[in-house]
């Protein structure tokens, strides 16, 4: 699990028809202090409603997210699971 | 889940049975402006009927595929599960 | 799975249902003298009450967790299960 | 799943006993083009038959191999599942 | 997969109950010639009664060491489950 800023959005017409009703966002890996730790474009599932600039937890687990949706078919294993507020930290 | 696009196919004549009648494509992971950002050369299974070129969707996750399939022995875990048509992102 | 040194924790009002009563540390792989290994912000759950500055093993896997909550659709990976008083080690 | 070229095998007289009549191969993966990619040596049970020196498709996924061994205490998660005969690229 | 060599053990007096009555051993992963790849110190339980110096096969995999166990619950993904006596490589 890792701190992440959200960044932008996937528009897809031809998909897995369990994908057709998700909004898939694309995420890029932040450290505590809010800085990029990696420009590497991570696509999330978006279970909470976040939104472009937040600074979210993201979640690479397959079994969960299927089990939240209640399809074992559906073909995602990333997803956006809290919104954070505030880092508390001990020097 | 990270996007790739579509660079070629493989041909197999000795494969586990379960690979027989399924198609595999090699990708590569791109940035959500169509660099190139591995030559690593990823081995995919493609669920939605893609081609050389496309851009893409692809999942590491193996339950799912298997799901999907209809099948707990197939030994695959990573699979094309959209085709990309627009990505917006907000600087 | 690996030592970790845990260093703060995270604040969070709008997150998946499942998360709301866990506590989620930030956690620094450090190696058995304890020295960073890397600055990478990991993200874990805490199962056994460990506290900011604890040397702790992590482990990163999905069902074992969900199987100690009880809850299938729980979304989390990483986990603090033992908190490390000594290390061993022959030359 | 990647491409990788066999290399050796490995012989243990003290093991789990799930493994006790299964070969392990040595695998390194290549690329396309069947250069080197990483010379990192990556233990794989053989599904199909192969030897020292084809190129095949190495499988990393845990579930499938216990369900396609018929025993889910085997611990074992990489697997060699295709041996390649032909790559079409399109430059 | 890979080859690894056992360099120490860990001693916890708090932990998750699970893992009271397992060995965790630190391993360092090698190369077919027996040179170290990394000194990443990576915890494995130990499921073959594997000592200090001896070169063995780490697997990581969460669903087989809980089956091996019994125990759906144990938070552990790393095991050591041969131990080798030999390597035929062909150049």
């Amino acid at each position: 699990m890792f701190l992440a800023k959200i960044k932008g959005n996937l528009v897809s017409s031809q998909k897995n028809y369990n994908l057709v009703k998700h909004k898939l966002l694309i995420t890029h890996q932040i450290d505590i202090e809010g800085r990029l730790v990696s420009n590497k474009d991570i696509i999330s599932l978006d279970l909470i409603d976040a939104g472009i600039g937040d600074t979210v937890i993201v979640v690479q687990e397959g079994d969960a997210v299927q089990q939240i949706l209640g399809n074992k078919t559906t073909p995602v294993n990333t997803m956006i699971v809290a919104i954070i507020d505030n880092i508390e930290i001990k020097e």
